[in-house]
């Protein structure tokens, strides 16, 4: 039978990790609480992550991810139609955000902490969701649904522009009326400005 | 002569609570700190302001209301076509919000914890911008330049979609190289979408 400490992979030290954070939060979360959650000594965590802030820096990109992963399915299916394609996607990005802000609201409050100490972790992950926007755009640019002479410009500024439906610092504004009507509208300008004859 | 009291009009005694906001910051101004910076006693701060509250309200309003009443000329000028006003407009909204964040950032970060206290003021601030865009897009769809069947709901949209060049939560980004391109690409997509044939 293996030991705790051949079976202890990034993978669970990760899962614990969210666990501690969860339970402690962002301030108070350090390694010995969560080797203390594995029942392993702090130096077999220090195996898989070096320092503390490079195990901050796993757990909430291993969180973001999981956003960016949901979407990528929607960005690679060609079979659908562009504007399909588009408008799936900003709505799958704001359904997941605001799932992970309603579901667990201390756990999204600590990784907004992080977030925003971890500037590197998010760029990658911001670049990951406008390189997913930009493969849609480019595919709607080819087939002469969009016009677009730059997409990954392009995908930047849809981003933006679809910024209070996924930016968590406007979580608060994700429960109140009028919030999908007023994601409609946005959607809509764009697609319309999208489709336009150059 | 007028003794002090008389000439103690509502504008000093905002003037003198903005100084003392700027030295103190949000927390600390008080009441019987502006009546000093006045050389006044507290009652005649309370004749004109009936609480500390309807003191920061009024102050709060009267910095946001600098920046509308701006932009508030450019929504009137109908001698300009309408795609001009609203990029005219867009852009000064955002240079007023940069130059605020910019030229005075302690006074900057002041206003911002109130504005965050004052829902209703910033509601009716946030009424007055969308109101100006709304007169903007509409003389567009009069004229036939812009297509918007609900010029209110577009409004709200283009406001909306261009948050990150005015939302005080972005003020960090207002002086990162590539803001200005960020803007344009934007701007640019949310015009093409009103251009645009229903």
């Amino acid at each position: 039978m293996p030991s705790t400490t051949e079976t202890l992979t990034a993978e669970r030290i990760l899962e614990a990790t969210e666990e501690v954070l969860r339970r402690h939060g962002p301030a108070k979360a350090t390694v010995v609480d969560v080797a203390r959650a594995l029942g392993v000594s702090h130096g077999s965590v220090y195996r898989h992550f070096r320092t503390k802030a490079a195990l901050r820096e796993a757990v909430t990109k291993r969180w973001l991810d999981r956003t960016s992963e949901r979407l990528a399915g929607i960005a690679a299916a060609e079979d659908l139609a562009p504007e399909r394609r588009l408008r799936d996607w900003l709505a799958a990005l704001f359904e997941a955000k605001r799932h992970k802000a309603g579901d667990d609201p201390e756990l999204f409050a600590t990784y907004t902490v992080l977030v925003d100490e971890l500037g590197g972790v998010v760029h990658d992950h911001i670049a990951d969701l406008t390189g997913q926007l930009t493969r849609i755009i480019a595919a709607g640019a080819e087939s002469g649904d969009f016009t677009a002479p730059d997409p990954a410009t392009t995908a930047r500024a849809v981003f933006h522009a679809t910024g209070r439906f996924h930016d968590p610092g406007y979580a608060r504004e994700w429960t109140e009326p009028g919030i999908e009507e007023d994601f409609e509208a946005v959607v809509g300008l764009l697609v319309r400005g999208l489709r336009a004859a150059g």
